[in-house]
């Protein structure tokens, strides 16, 4: 058998390790890999392994994230940061935030020894999905310097703390302050990832580049009927909050439908909840989202005026409760541009002449954090039927060497625009 | 202090009683008394010593039935059976079931030196609620004739199947079949019972006689959608199990609003239920019911055909699964009379010339098992509000006080009826 000796590391080899990324699971028969965790530490460690071969100097940050960094032209110059997170959702595909980081690690190892008028870093972001501690992005959060103190309280489903587990990680709680980037010590922030929906496929196009990505509202709604038996009470006395939250829900999707905005109602509860009691209240979540916050916010304002009119019509309350808000994150025009430009060189599957897509962002990402500090932008992968957060999640091993190489043209870009400002 | 010699047991004294058992209850807090537990055998034992002060002989049969029995003019003769249930439903009122069984023991009394054709009987039955293992009127069922031993196996929360809880009762469940009553032994039944509906106290009436039970059919419907990211899956692309199940409930209420039946739908779930996937399974129930079988019956029929439909047209797949089918009782024109007749004759809430309001009983009863095996007529007693299977259930004295006569009224007409027969 003859060994093949790689000089760098392609297509092929960047799928590899996403699957030998799928052996660091909470469990043995489905990928779950959330923050803080055994689990975290050793994709955390296999990764820097890829970065060192890389010829990356590594460390893992005062929140869990975990960094290489090569220098430019002179050392401690600003750093591109390339990057994507290495946490997962329950139930997870391979692809979603570990394909980024190991693109962005192959292409550092493409540019090894290209003179860079920048320093080059790739960071695997430790917690994107929120899995663990039900809030998303708390380590490009940390990256960003826009840590709130008030998560140190919250609790994981068995009850432990988000102190606790940084404490049981080896990491000093006091000093998450120190993961924080500053913006002078950025040049940008570039983001690979899967795009998570169908539009890329749809089109037949390998790459696209993201205008935005969107920002999400989610609120809890709560219906206030009374529990009434379901045999004795008239329709003329009955305050059925299913019934409610069930007009509600077909408003949602009516009036998201006929829009550019994106709503999802993915969970509801009944009290009491018995086969022979007319529901007195019924609790549902509304995710909603659109390219920019001025379309999302005029929708929810649109939605909750037709739920407030219809609960008014059935004797029903409600109520609302806010519980995540992210401003809708627009890319840089300027990494935006590196990216099509890259795509325009490189992507095959355009036809000569034809225009790079351009996609907003439906899903949350790290970029949407690292926003706060950095100019940031992103080239979207195609992946199969839309579908992810789902072991069907998968991807064509040509369009990642399409990406590698749009990647790569990407950051030679950027380095072309430094070098003309300077 | 005087105390005061009563001779007879007078509605203050049934209210006392409703009370005093409220102390056999499972929880400190709220009543909870189910089939076969220490509280079940407590609520036999206080109601056994009121049966033996108003002159029955008493018994527990083999279901855990409380009997008691007074002979007629001769030993042995059939006996004319009043009654209703002593379990509770959890966090229950004190009237649903007792107040039935309590005041047949007080018409017993107050009937102690007449002289019947009949023998004279009443029962508190064992489980009309179904709430311990999910499978109503048991103790109904047992005295009907009707025990299905593939209930058997049937387990309560804690894993206990109905086998073992009848040993740990001190009951032989081989001997279950005991507990059977055979038509000729009885001349017909009669249950009090508080309305559990709102239509008395709308009409300012404080009793009524019933025409019919609704037979109740359960349903649990799913519908199959398919689970994706809520924020990449475009609305072309979502197959959203939810707002599928949601229009159903809409379309039921529509439907059943409509029309002369009942439908709730008192329970829902989503899987996977997280806030950003949609939903790809909604799995929810549905109680019908109607005062006759062949209008329920077409009610579903319309609503399954609906719910198909809209089911297809979102690319969904429903999938309905029947857990309960009771048919609808009748309760006996001559019995339905005797009551009637017994309003009449002592209601004042009835304008003289008017007739005793006629209802059928949207909730299920233990009359309906007994149809099974005898005759069955019932009396409703006006309830505040409508509310039951809650704390808040509440019935005024004067009410109780003229449901005790016109009960009474009603035993001695059916004396009559069965002499003139003989």
């Amino acid at each position: 058998m003859t060994i093949p000796v790689t000089t760098s590391t392609d297509a092929a080899d960047v799928l590899r390790r996403c699957s030998e990324l799928d052996r660091f699971s909470a469990s043995p028969t489905h990928l779950e890999r959330t923050y803080l965790t055994p689990e975290h530490a050793a994709a955390n460690r296999a990764t820097a392994g890829w970065m060192q071969e890389a010829g990356l100097r590594t460390w893992v940050d005062a929140a869990g994230n975990q960094y290489g960094r090569r220098e430019g032209t002179t050392p401690g110059l600003p750093a591109l940061l390339l990057g994507s997170h290495l946490d997962t959702v329950p139930d997870a595909g391979s692809y979603d935030g570990m394909l980024g980081v190991l693109m962005a690690i192959a292409v550092a190892e493409r540019l090894r020894d290209v003179d860079l008028p920048f320093a080059l870093e790739v960071v695997g972001f430790s917690d994107e999905e929120g899995t663990r501690f039900d809030k998303a992005l708390l380590g490009s959060q940390a990256a960003a310097g826009t840590w709130d103190p008030a998560w140190w309280g919250l609790r994981d489903q068995a009850g432990v703390t988000l102190r606790q587990a940084f404490l049981d990680f080896g990491l000093d709680p006091r000093r998450v302050g120190e993961a924080a980037r500053r913006p002078e010590e950025l040049v940008g922030y570039l983001e690979a990832h899967i795009e998570q929906g169908p539009l890329l496929e749809a089109a037949d196009r390998s790459l696209g580049y993201v205008t935005a990505i969107a920002g999400a509202r989610r609120f809890r709604l709560t219906v206030h009927g009374e529990a009434r038996h379901a045999g004795g009470t008239p329709y003329d006395r009955r305050k059925d909050a299913l019934v409610g939250a069930s007009e509600a829900i077909v408003v949602i999707e009516r009036l998201a439908r006929a829009s550019s905005c994106i709503a999802t109602v993915g969970r509801i509860e009944v009290r009491p909840g018995a086969v022979n009691v007319i529901a007195g209240q019924a609790d549902f979540t509304l995710d909603l989202r659109a390219a920019t916050d001025p379309e999302r916010d005029a929708m929810w304002a649109r939605m909750e005026a037709e739920i407030v009119a219809l609960c008014d019509a059935r004797g029903l309350r409600l109520s609302v409760e806010e519980n995540h808000h992210a401003f809708a994150a627009p890319c840089a025009p300027w990494l935006q541009d590196a990216v099509r430009g890259g795509i325009t060189a490189t992507d095959a599957s355009y036809p000569p002449g034809t225009e790079p897509m351009g996609l907003w962002s439906r899903a949350g990402h790290d970029a949407m954090a690292i926003a706060a500090v950095s100019d940031v932008g992103m080239l979207f992968v195609r992946c199969y039927d839309g579908i992810s957060h789902h072991p069907g999640e998968d991807v064509r091993e040509i369009d990642v060497a399409r990406g590698l190489d749009a990647f790569e043209s990407a950051v030679l870009e950027v380095a072309r625009v430094v070098r003309e400002r300077a």
